[in-house]
C-alpha cells in the first residue's frame, strides 16, 4: 500500500511523527535517486501545479533551494517579496495571503519574520502552507536536510549524540533540529554563551544544556554549528566577535575532541573566523555543502508530498 | 466559424466594442470551465510564447496575475522592473521598449505610471501590448474582471445599477469601468469627495453623479469601492481617513439601502476601515476574492485572443 | 563528425580561437534559422537544463537576453541578484558560489564588478561558468553578437577596417570586441578622449590608435560606439557631455567620413546627444536592434556549446 502523508502543510518540525519524518526521509531517498548525479534529470511529478513562493523576509538560499526543487519536479513557481508588495499599501498580512489564494496556485512556501505567520495563514485560509522560516521559531526544511545529511552518514538516529553549538536562542534551525532529532532519538547537547541559551530548552526534547563547548563536542558524532545572525540581535548579547570565535568558536583543538568520524554541518551561511575558523569551513569532515545539495532534494518531497504524493506514487494530478 | 479578436493589443476598454468585451468575457468563460477547480490544469494554448512583463511602476497583485494566466496557457514569463532597468542609466523609455522588441517576445505586458505610456509604445513599436495600468487613465485587464464577476451574478448588463464610490478623479479602474458598463448598457451612479469627482464624468458614458453615496447606492445591484490611494494624490484631498470613511467609507447602514441580492466589489488592496468596514471586508455580500480568482481567466483570455486566439480555437502557433 | 566545443567555461574572448570563434557564431546561424522569424518557436535543446543567473552587479539587458536564450532552447532559469543575497550577511563570494554549485544547476551565468571574478569562480568551483560582463575586463557575449552582427553584413573579418570610439578604458565591450576582431583578421581604429585610451593598447591586437575620431571613422565599414558610462568612472575623465559630444560624439557629418554601405553599431543603453546625436540614433546604417535579436541566438549558441552541443548535434541530455 502506497505511504502517504496526511498533512496539507508542513508548519514545523513539531506537529509530525517520527513516523511522518521517516516518510519525508525515505521519499528523499528516492527523489535522490531519480534525478541521479549531475547532469541532473527532471521527473515530471508535479507538471501541472503551480507554487508562489510568499518571502515577506529577504531570503536567497532557502528560496533558489525551494524554486530548484520545485522546477526540478516540473511545477512552476511565481515570486512575491514583500518590499515590492501590497504590505507596502497598508494591506493585513492575511488579505494578501487571501489574495494569493484566490489565484488558486497549489501551495504557497512562506517564510515570515513574525514567528506563527505560517500556522496563521494556515488556520484562516484553504491554502496549503510550507514553512520557510518563521522568526525565531521553526525552520522545518532546513532540519529536514540537516536530518538527512545526518542518516546519509550515520545511518541511525537512536542514541546519535549530535552538538549544537552556538546562539541557540535565536535560531529557527536549532529549534526544529532539537525537535526532529528528539522525536528520532538522537541525544541532543547544546552549548553557547549564556545570553543565547533559552531557558528550559531542556523540555523541547532529549536535551542536555553544557556550559563549555568542549564537554558538548566531546565524543559527539555530528557537530552542528549554528550562524551567528548579528542582523537579528536586538541587544549585544556578546562582547565582540573576537571574544565568541575565543569561547564558542570552532577551531581544530576543539574539532579533536569529537568522534573520528564525525561530520561538522553549518547552516550557511558561513561568518569565517568567527564561529568557525577559516581552515574548518574548507576541512575534511565538513558536509556543509552536501546539506545544500540534500536541501533540494528534502524540499522536493516536501512539496510532493503536500501535494498528496505518497513514496511509491507518480505525478500529482 | 471562430470567432476572433481584431486587435494587436489592448490599451483600454475604449477602444474596444460591446461586442469585443462580450468576446473577451465569452472566452474568459471558456478558460475558466478548462482549467477548472483546483487542483487547476494548464492548458497548452500558448506553448512557444514568450511574455515579458515591463512594470515601470511596482505592481504585485497584477503582475502575478498576468504571470499566472501566462503560465496557465504554458507561455514564459520573463520581469523587467523599473528600478533594475536601463532607464535608471538614461535611456528613454521608448528605445527600452524597442529593446525589449528586439529580444522577439510575442506581447509585453506593460505598467507605467504615466497615462498613455502603453499607448505610445504600441503606436512606436511593432510589439503586441497589454495595458496593466497606464497613470490615472485606464486599467483594462482590472475593468475586464470586474465586468466577468458582475456578469457571473447577474447575467445582464443592461439597466444593470451599479454604484462607483470613492475617489473617481485618479482611480485608473472607474475610468475603464465606467467605459465598458456603459459600452454594455449598465446604469453607472457615482459618489465621492467633490474634489475626487472628475468634471465632465457624465459624457463618459450612462453616468450620473451623487452627492450622497447613499442615493447612489440606493437600490444598486453591485456597489464598488475604489481604494483610496494615498500614494497618488499630490495634495491632500481629504481631511482624514477618519473623516473620509465618516462621509464615504462603506458600512453596515449604507450598504442596506442597496439590493438584497446585491454584490460588493473592491478592486484591492483594502484598506480596512478606511473605505470599507472591518466587518464588510469579511461579509457576505463581497465578491472581492471571486475577483481575484476571475482574473487570472480574463487574463488569460486577453493575452489568447491578443495573440490570434478565437473564442472556438486551439493553441496558437 | 559533429564539430563540438571544448571549454567548459566562457569567460572570455581571449581563451578562444578563431576557429572556436567561428564555431560558436554558425552556431548562432544554426539557432537564427531554427527559432525563424517571429512567432519564434522553441528548440528542445535543453530540456532539464537548469541556469542559474548570478548577477552581482545590476543588469537588465544581458540578463534578459540569457533569459530569453535559455528559455527557446527549454532551458529553466533562476535568478540571484546580490541585493537580495547572502553576500549582504557577510558570506564570501566563492562560499556563496559553492553554495550555488551545490544546488547542482547546469551552469551559472555571472556578472561581477570585479574583473576576474568568473574566472576566479570557474578554477575554484567544478561549475560551468559564462561571463555576462566582469568589471573593465570582458564581455564575452557582448563581442560575439557583435561579430555576428558584422559577419551578417560584412561576411569576411579579413582586412575589415573596424572603428570602436568612445570610452575604451572602461569598456569590457571594447576589449573583448578588440581582441575577438584581431583574431579573426579585421583591423581595429579606436579613437577616444587620451584620458580614456588604455596604454599599449595596441598590443591587445591589430590595433591603431587615432587621436581624430575622423581618421579612426575614415573609409571604416563598421563604426562601433560606446557608451559614456558616467557611473562606472572614479573621477571626471571629461569636462561635461557637451564636449564629448562636440569633440568625439558621432554626428552625420563624421560619419560621412565612413564607406558608404558602412554599419554603426552600440552596445546600448544610447545616451541620446551625448556619444551620439539623436537623429542617427534611428538612422539607416544603425544596427543596434539587429544587435539585439542576434544577441539572443548568440547567447542560444554560447549555452548550448558550453553544455556539450555540438553543432550538428541535437538535445544537450
Amino acid at each position: 500500500m502506497a505511504r502517504a502523508f496526511n498533512h496539507k502543510h508542513i508548519l514545523g518540525i513539531d506537529h509530525l511523527s517520527a513516523k511522518e519524518l521517516t516518510l519525508l526521509l525515505e521519499t528523499s531517498d528516492r527523489f535522490k535517486s531519480l534525478v541521479g548525479p549531475p547532469p541532473i534529470r527532471k521527473v515530471p511529478f508535479l507538471r501541472n501545479i503551480l507554487v508562489v513562493m510568499a518571502f515577506f523576509e529577504p531570503s536567497t538560499r532557502t528560496r533558489l533551494s525551494f524554486e530548484t526543487a520545485a522546477k526540478r519536479l516540473t511545477a512552476d513557481t511565481m515570486s512575491f517579496t514583500a518590499s515590492t508588495s501590497s504590505l507596502v499599501k497598508g494591506e493585513t498580512l492575511l488579505d494578501t495571503c487571501k489574495n494569493l489564494e484566490a489565484m488558486q496556485p497549489s501551495v504557497i512556501i512562506m517564510r515570515h519574520k513574525s514567528s506563527g505567520a505560517p500556522h496563521f495563514v494556515a488556520e484562516n485560509t484553504g491554502i496549503s502552507v510550507i514553512n520557510a522560516g518563521d522568526g525565531y521559531h521553526e525552520h522545518p526544511s532546513q532540519a529536514l536536510l540537516d536530518l538527512y545529511t545526518m542518516r546519509e552518514h550515520k545511518k541511525e538516529f537512536n542514541g546519535l549524540k549530535v552538538a549544537i553549538l552556538g546562539d541557540i536562542a535565536h535560531s529557527r534551525v536549532a529549534h526544529s533540529n532539537i525537535i526532529g532529532l528528539s522525536k528520532l532519538g538522537a541525544d541532543v547537547h547544546l552549548a553557547g554563551p549564556a545570553t543565547m541559551i533559552p531557558k528550559d530548552v531542556e523540555k523541547m526534547g532529549n536535551v542536555t544544556v553544557h556550559r563549555d563547548i568542549r564537554d558538548a563536542v566531546n565524543q559527539a558524532e555530528v557537530v552542528m554549528l549554528l550562524r551567528i545572525q548579528l542582523e537579528r540581535m536586538d541587544k549585544t548579547l556578546f562582547p565582540s566577535n573576537r571574544e565568541y570565535f575565543r569561547f564558542f568558536g570552532m577551531d581544530r583543538d576543539v574539532l579533536k575532541l569529537a568522534r573520528k568520524n564525525h561530520i561538522l554541518m553549518h547552516p550557511g551561511p558561513i561568518n569565517r573566523g568567527v564561529e568557525l575558523a577559516h581552515e574548518l569551513a574548507d576541512g575534511p569532515s565538513n558536509v556543509i555543502l552536501e546539506q545544500v545539495t540534500n536541501g533540494v532534494v528534502v524540499r522536493m518531497a516536501m512539496l510532493y508530498l503536500v501535494l498528496g504524493g505518497s513514496l511509491e506514487g507518480e505525478a500529482v494530478q
